[in-house]
């Protein structure tokens, strides 16, 4: 269909690239096939009865409020619950330093909107995560990338890349997506210290931080960075690490709800984007979440949410035991909802996964998450949504499917 | 606080100007004010019953999938009943033409994303919407107005405007916000000839086309350029016009529920844009709003809410005949949420508020509408949230204000 804005696209839209591993992508929504492709919370977890309930009072008690525009900002209860919250890991922030979005996705636009300039570079792991790369192509971004391995990201290579001036780093600090490896408190300690340094600030993304299945908490990038430079034992935010989190894996993903901690004059300019692109995030949603989350039910929800999930994980890692040819190898996350698998070198996990679709078995090609090439014999591999039993199967058909591909080489 | 950040924003983060009106708004909030400053559709209208036992239903009968991740184009029952209902003024269109966003605020800013180079010109009423002029400055853009009067966007101005070549045209056709105006048939079909004689794409913004209280509708812009461009007896959607609206002022406005609609590969765009943007608008609002609407409700309730403006408008055009001084004249909107006063030239709005807020009564000073200056002796007056009786006693107190100033003079 010819229409007159076909030749108006703005430069930048040459940059959303429309992805042939989308189009395979959807195939696996058949309900028969098993994927291990998305990054689904488990259905079985979420809090239905409390979220029903949360509603009916919500609505009876500030119907008219609830269904209102609210203020850009975000419901003040619920980040005074996030401020709360983020005092018990030893940092001490107001809701001056809250914004709510809608999801994390939404913080990470918005960070581009106001720090990216047109080939700013950004400092990520290699292989990091997909959306905070969709997220900021559009405003421009290049890429400086360090190499990841089990104690995340690689602390040696740090400083070469920081040499190269980038505007900021991006990490996500626990069981990161898309390799489930959590950065060592040693690495922390020396990518805050490199950072002092060369004076760039760092982006610290944490959406799976809570859903740790085993070991002990690891304190957060931001709340080490505190410790340097807070003039207050260490104990008020010092603004330079900015931390986003989430909703989307400790209630729901559907209420789209998340969070940025940031310096007041950051949250300013973030609501002043905000404001300009969506006014705010549904108020119905923030009041409910509100309700459902105080009170101490979230603690022990996520309780619930990771023995689940360790469940699964343990069946992945011992399907993948069972089940794989030598020379595939994974990570073993302690938490989060996603595993790493690494091919035998020039296996391409592309054409695994064309197979592996007839099969009924899914997972993402690990090359995407590489914002500047590499990673073709890799492969993500999601443990939260599928059921155990479907786990076991989909990772033996998986194995098959690989098995099948170092015979016919 | 100083931080690693301060150095650090985008250029374009400069032309978000905070204003020093938004603070005065602030003080509106203030519940003993009577305030015409917001846009707020009135609490009493909102139908919390409805939503509580939708919300109820939804999550007993589908809560997993409501709470979950989903598609970025939106739930494919809402995109469908969207569909049917704009078939019903002589359009067709199918889901494909269809994208959910989080509010129209979210589509202006989606179509900033897709369309904007900066330095790129946009045409535009004066005055016109604010939040598209802050959804598009972050992208560069500028302005070419067009004045509009009693009848909307004065088209004999506009072939002189389309001569700087803008990009696309951006016009508000129904009770528009600002000014409360509805283009006239007669506009409508100049204005749709000479975009269609220059080559220039329109975006119609209807946000309270739905809400007439008196008259004939009018037939939409979308509507008439498709009899112009359809090959199939006008019938099938044509794509040269992008047509937004929202659930905002008919079902509620916190639920952030909007669409866009568009031709396919400008959707396509725009799904791409929204999944960097916020990966998709939240499915439980999505479903919810779908439960709450079908079967006939949304119609009967836009009827009642059509009711309830009607009288305070009513009451709003009279207490102005009884209150206001000579030399004060407003628009008589027949529909939608706005009236626009313009004071004697040489009194200054803003002036007025200061005085005003300290008399407990608010509106928004006109300027903030001009793209390109102007407006500074007008006002947006907000009839549909204050019931008739504080609408009465506020423009008493707002005449009287007024009345002092030209007397000072």
């Amino acid at each position: 269909m010819q229409t007159l804005w076909d030749y108006r696209y703005a430069q930048r839209t040459q940059r959303m690239k429309s992805s042939a591993i989308r189009e395979l992508l959807k195939l696996t929504e058949q309900p028969d096939i098993i994927s291990f492709a998305g990054g689904l919370p488990a259905p079985e977890v979420f809090p239905v009865q409390e979220f029903d309930e949360a509603c009916h009072r919500v609505l009876q008690e500030q119907g008219a409020r609830a269904l209102q525009y609210s203020t850009t900002e975000g419901y003040l209860p619920l980040r005074e619950m996030i401020a709360r919250h983020t005092q018990r890991y030893g940092i001490k922030v107001t809701p001056e330093n809250i914004l709510i979005t809608s999801g994390s996705q939404q913080a990470l636009d918005l960070i581009g909107k106001i720090f990216i300039n047109h080939g700013d570079r950004i400092l990520v792991e290699s292989p990091t995560y997909l959306g905070a790369l969709q997220a900021w192509n559009i405003y421009g971004a290049e890429y400086v990338t360090v190499p990841s391995d089990e104690d995340g990201l690689n602390t040696d290579y740090l400083e070469a890349a920081l040499r190269a001036g980038p505007k900021f780093i991006y990490v996500l600090s626990n069981f990161q997506n898309p390799t489930g490896v959590t950065i060592s408190l040693e690495r922390r300690l020396r990518l805050v210290e490199l950072a002092d340094r060369y004076g760039v600030p760092i982006i610290e993304d944490d959406p799976y931080g809570q859903l740790r299945f085993e070991g002990e908490h690891i304190p957060s990038i931001v709340v080490l960075d505190n410790r340097i430079h807070s003039t207050n034992n260490g104990s008020c935010y010092a603004g330079n690490v900015i931390y986003l989190s989430t909703f989307s894996k400790t209630l729901a993903p559907g209420i789209r709800l998340a969070w940025v901690i940031a310096p007041p004059e950051v949250i300013r300019k973030l609501v002043q984007a905000k404001q300009g692109a969506d006014l705010h995030t549904s108020t119905f949603n923030q009041i409910v979440a509100y309700e459902v989350a105080r009170g101490g039910f979230l603690d022990k929800h996520v309780q619930h949410i990771c023995q689940v999930y360790r469940e699964r994980r343990d069946v992945m890692l011992e399907a993948l035991e069972e089940h794989m040819p030598s020379g595939v190898h994974w990570t073993h996350p302690k938490g989060g909802l996603f595993l790493w698998a690494s091919l035998p070198e020039n296996l391409d996990s592309v054409q695994i996964l064309e197979e592996a679709v007839q099969k009924k078995v899914a997972f993402v090609p690990g090359f995407s998450f590489y914002p500047c090439g590499g990673g073709e014999n890799t492969m993500r591999l999601n443990f939260s949504n599928a059921t155990p039993e479907r786990i076991n199967e989909g990772i033996a058909r998986l194995a098959r499917v690989i098995r099948n591909h170092i015979h016919k080489r």
